[in-house]
């Protein structure tokens, strides 16, 4: 069962033996170094608190807050060495620090842990976080408000079961992801505010016998207040988790829009043309435009909603207060996050791109007797007749327009009387798309004039 | 590779051929019956406002109504014969109308199709679960402040990585869940305030040429607004999506709470005792408890999150407006909901039930060393060290106390100040469990007095 | 906060007490009465083994058999009373067979317990459904092979990026299913292979000190040999977990061709019109046809992969032997096997009943250039162009036929030869799609000829 | 709602504007270099072909090979510049043979595509993997192998609900563990079967017209046969989603052995003391020592089964044949793949550091009259009672032992027989853990003498 070549390789893998692999699955600065803004924002406040409260004297909260500011300096410009023997961002930013300042350093950590230290930096980069996806979601939402006000009246198919239902508009179609959309914003929004607490003070896990001053870095930093249990601030991590919750939503609002783009895209739709910078070609077929874009943001979710499930898994049945285990939250949340923020962007350079094929949609819209529910309610309106009666009747002239190879608005008035005798020349007002879509005026229907309506009020909310 | 006893298995479940299998995979009434309260107050909101708006006859509309009111009752009473012929609840009350009222039933249905009508009792449906998730989250948070309030000041370890690491006590432990469920209460509150918008009116996708009113029917059906979009309100399965994040993240805090309760009702840790209505014996060992229940509950967030991943992954990829797809949301919804009512009930049981072993938590709070950190935030406060100082002083008198077979209290100040010759006698006051508690008297710390005030805020906040 | 009627509906659902709440979460035979027919042949090929080593007198074992053939009768009968108190199947068959049977029904436990009983139960029925699993892929092959031999050489587009890329045939579109179903019948083999050891006589989880005889039993039973470890035989559910994962794989490639099956219904399609027996009507458009089984069966995926979820992250983490926990395995292995051998049958009517629209196809596949690759590859050939030099002259005649409104067969020979001045007359034998189908000869190609080779294959595999 | 900090975050990261979007989302080489070797090894053995088979040249084919050979040796020695802009891994190699070998470079790409190239990329990486895999499950056998040969007869409690259930051997449980990794290597073998098809020469989708020899390339790459159907060759992503079950039910398998790790090296349970190297201590409590290691290990399940969900929810509804969406296969099963083997080398290790501590083990398994059930088979045995009414005497012994505050084997003879004046001396014999394991001789028991044969039979198969 021995296969050297592959033994070889696996054992290659980790030939330097147990420290390697060791240090290979415990540290974890190759990926927490993106922290490293949170985390000296957080020492800094916690810093100028230990000298508020008497804790630390003035002089080397000074020294100790410059010195940040240095090693900060040093790590945006790419100059500082990370040490995976120094295991976190935490102990090498310490680290640093001390070289640059000295033993004073060593009384940062003071009154705190890094468990409390790490919960704080993750949760101030979840934050900023949820305020890019809501910038990124602003964005889209204009993207599709622009197309929205363009087509406001284009009329195109509405499906169901991918079959022709009813007309609507080109404009209400795109407003039915502005809806989905602004929903995504209002759930970041309440995930922001829920997270908004500071895990800072809660130490290893019990807090603190020091006189610290929790209200105090928790204003410093943005938050609304103090998280109110010690043990709960280590251990939660329901912040990260409803964070992906909410990007798992928004990346299947996604998969909807770019799967109808690919389709709208084919030769047989033709609904839209995607720019060429969201398509790609073939150099032996200049004509075809492959929507690349939106088929990768339509994978996007995979990605975002597996990050998810993984976070989930980790999170089950761990016994309070901090486990290891939790190590494994961030590498989930920054690549859901970095995937969210790419596929935003990229669909509102696709949607703001796209050129609506108007005759086209208005084509599809026609065929297939797409007016027939209009038929059937203007004979329940004029003639009172009962809705299921009114469906039968149209189902017998959308059988007659068929077999006559023509659609309803063909029809001859005595073909329609000779199935139900009450029908008048009214009946044409209601058969043609515009008529059709025109009509639909109830509150957040197809009809133009309540489309703009719901444009104006977006805009409105946007500012 | 025939198998003539698996081919009849195979092929008996379908023998009835193409039509039975058909129907198998499409009528849902089996399921959606749960729906029919839902089904039938959304109809006579609908009646009502057919009624005022002058589409229907006061007179067809009071028979309509009253029907309803009968068919509901048959229901209830279990004297309803559900048809699988007829599809779904919807056709199958309106069917059961018809019988009783006659012609005008189909008038019932003039402006709506069962694409905003299933869309609005599926909604009503699950706030009415939102509801009842935040009742049974309120009773496990009296069952916890209960528990809190009774041992605020018991000492028991503090864990990290399962190791004891400072003592803590039991109050603020069980407030550590209060924390967590109470995050859970917030987010459904926001679940429902994000889904309470009324699809009724959207019709089969575009709207209506009738001239209803669908701010009457949202009140009616206690919504706080129509549905802005008609496409979007038929296609949109968010509110389930919410439901089922905020369920699983529910379900993931009583998975640690369960796991803690397994392991501490172990013979090795033998922290509780639960009570016998919540445990399971042996014939032949009576003395054994099986903590089934928490082992139970432990295990229903994978039920409930796969939930979660199935409607996720039914909703990828489908382009508006209604597919047939979306059928597949209410047994997820359904199942995710009955398990976790059950398992908050079976918890807030076990959490009433349960009595902590208070010389067990205490004694081993008391080993481990578990308050070296209070010593050296002692040597940090009273000698001024450097935090990273005093704990290398620590660190050598934990040694030393290993080597000698005793804890920390049990050193003699000499042997201290051998190690660091600032010690004096007051140190004595910080290593005891019962000081250590006493002293961690930060915001949201262990401290008796902090973990009492947090209780105070529960239980103004529950009222 | 309180809400008295969603108070009353939660509590309502539980007022009997704990003790309600505890037999709801803990009893199983509400769902594990499924198992009856494997439960009863366990115990009987135990009582025959018992009987032959000596442990059980002949007559005690040959009223035991006899009483449980009578216990199965009424079963099967729907004349069992199960009993919830008796909380599983097992002891609802075994308190029933001491009522036929009197006391001799007690030594049937003997050398076993519910531990080893329930896996063994269990695997014999997830073993029933791998066969069951194979019969009906089986079948839906014999459909694909059907209508690949009827279409070996209709020509249709092979898209790529939902974009027609090059001419393929129906047939070999087909034979590609053919291959991932065939994956999945090796895939279900492969997991009935490893699942096929008996864990019966495992005990509790130490195996049992009476003379049993382990062999015996398993192969009674149709297993190749007992488990090798008592204690894995009874913590272990790979079984479960192998068969959805590969039932999951198997929906996910249902889900791909039910998808094209939704798109190839759309009018914008029209590649196929599938069987009113596997689609919905409305009864106001007579002539629209909705794809309901399809999109139902692409749903499936969602619900199946759902269950292996969520029994993945049950058995996350569980210490050995037997917990509670595993009690939640069935539903999830019962639901999504139901699930699968239905979405196999619809899959295999539809693919029976539906009809290509060969002119359609024909079409399509003749627009959008798709013989460029067969150009620029006779170029290659013909004319020795390195293949990067044939396809930019390709993208050049492609581009000039677009400018012409022409396709590339309709091309002048010495429009031709201006791009390329080696080109001849011979070119024209490969622009036509049935030219550069029939060309396509390389093994597993889509020339008709290899088509037919390798449905040829696979009847031959099938018998 | 806007914020412009966040705007100029999120704008910031895509201020490049749409291409640099597009670029961002649609290049693979950032991570599908991983790929260079097997890339180049498909690229000789296709050249190998087509010189054979008379398509290329010999000359141009010896170039292009030697060209390859040097492009790999430039990527190994970290020499070579990818270049966004050439998009893929594939393109790079080609643009770089180009420079080195000039136009003949421009030859290699005849009769075939990049997406058959991708495929065979891709596939052979993951067969590579599931070698390595096989390995690293080996080696961790191995480690378990030598546990249980040290500890086949200690004797430590079985567990049922964490709660003692009988004595069981120490080789006896590590033995369970090889039985499920045992299965891990058999389910890799059956996907390395499964997968072991070649996907060159499918083209782009279609096959080739070019007299390509399948079988040479597939032979030269190690191939069982060219893959049968070349649409289903470039769609299929079967192998990767093999790899990830078989990946995910292993972690599972950790997973379990990480928590009783977890679990065992409590203060409370003292069963194992990890080494030094695959735990990490404490500055302040030096004595402490977190399995740090052992919970990173339970929790990589969630990133592997995370990558599960991923591939699969990408999968779902994908038409044929290549869709761009299949670009975000490879990360996910990069990732898996590379958690997988640090994971398994990290078991390994801790494994075989571990020290097991034999009294504790011993004493916990005699505590909680663990012998029991062997009390009660002996009255069966020994007395011929029905096995409900032994277990109902039994369970009155242990009552009474338990009021006596003694164990089993601490009554005296006349006590058991006031219970059943049946019992015997000869009932000592089985009341001692020792005596309980030593009996439990049925085949997979526990006794050290089946622990032995199963070692044995083990060690035989691993040679």
């Amino acid at each position: 069962m021995t296969n050297d070549q592959s033994n070889a390789m696996w054992g290659g893998r980790f030939a330097a033996g147990p420290d390697a692999i060791m240090e290979a699955i415990n540290a974890s600065v190759s990926f927490d170094k993106r922290l490293a803004a949170q985390d000296i924002a957080g020492s800094r406040a916690h810093a100028a608190m230990l000298a508020e409260t008497g804790i630390l004297s003035p002089t080397d909260a000074e020294a100790i807050r410059n010195g940040l500011c240095t090693v900060l300096s040093e790590i945006e410009a790419g100059d500082f060495a990370f040490s995976t023997a120094l295991e976190d961002i935490h102990m090498n930013v310490e680290a640093r620090l001390k070289d640059l300042i000295g033993e004073a350093a060593g009384r940062l950590h003071t009154a705190r842990s890094r468990n409390d230290q790490v919960a704080t930096d993750f949760r101030l980069w979840v934050r900023d976080q949820i305020d890019a996806a809501m910038s990124g979601l602003e964005a889209l939402i204009r993207a599709l408000l622009a197309q929205a006000d363009a087509g406001a009246d284009w009329v195109m198919p509405g499906f169901t079961h991918l079959q022709t239902a009813q007309p609507v508009t080109w404009g209400h179609h795109m407003m039915a992801y502005v809806e989905m959309f602004g929903r995504d914003m209002s759930r970041f929004a309440d995930a922001r505010v829920r997270m908004n607490e500071c895990p800072l003070g809660a130490a290893a896990l019990a807090g603190t016998s020091f006189p610290i001053d929790r209200h105090m870095t928790a204003r410093a930093l943005g938050f609304d207040r103090p998280a109110a249990n010690s043990l709960d601030a280590v251990s939660d991590r329901d912040f990260a988790l409803d964070f992906l919750s909410c990007a798992s939503i928004c990346a299947m609002h996604l998969s909807r829009l770019a799967e109808e783009l690919v389709i709208w895209s084919s030769a047989q739709f033709r609904f839209v043309a995607l720019s060429d910078r969201f398509s790609t070609g073939s150099s032996i077929m200049p004509q075809k435009k492959n929507p690349d874009a939106a088929e990768l943001i339509r994978a996007k979710i995979g990605r975002i909603f597996g990050a998810n499930v993984a976070l989930m898994t980790v999170m089950k049945g761990l016994p309070l207060a901090y486990s290891k285990d939790m190590q494994e939250d961030k590498e989930q949340v920054f690549d859901a996050a970095d995937t969210l923020m790419l596929a935003l962007a990229a669909m509102e350079g696709m949607v703001r791109d796209m050129t609506a094929n108007r005759p086209a949609l208005e084509a599809a819209a026609a065929s297939g007797f797409s007016t027939a529910t209009d038929l059937a309610d203007w004979l329940v309106r004029a003639l009172n007749l009962p809705f299921r009666e009114a469906h039968h009747v149209t189902g017998t002239l959308v059988a007659l327009a068929e077999k006559r190879n023509c659609d309803l608005p063909d029809l001859r008035l005595e073909d329609m009387r000779a199935v139900h005798p009450g029908i008048t020349a009214e009946v044409f007002g209601v058969l043609g798309v515009h008529n059709s879509v025109a009509s639909r005026v109830s509150y957040g229907g197809t009809a133009p004039e309540q489309v703009r309506t719901q444009i104006g009020r977006w805009k409105e909310r946007l500012g």
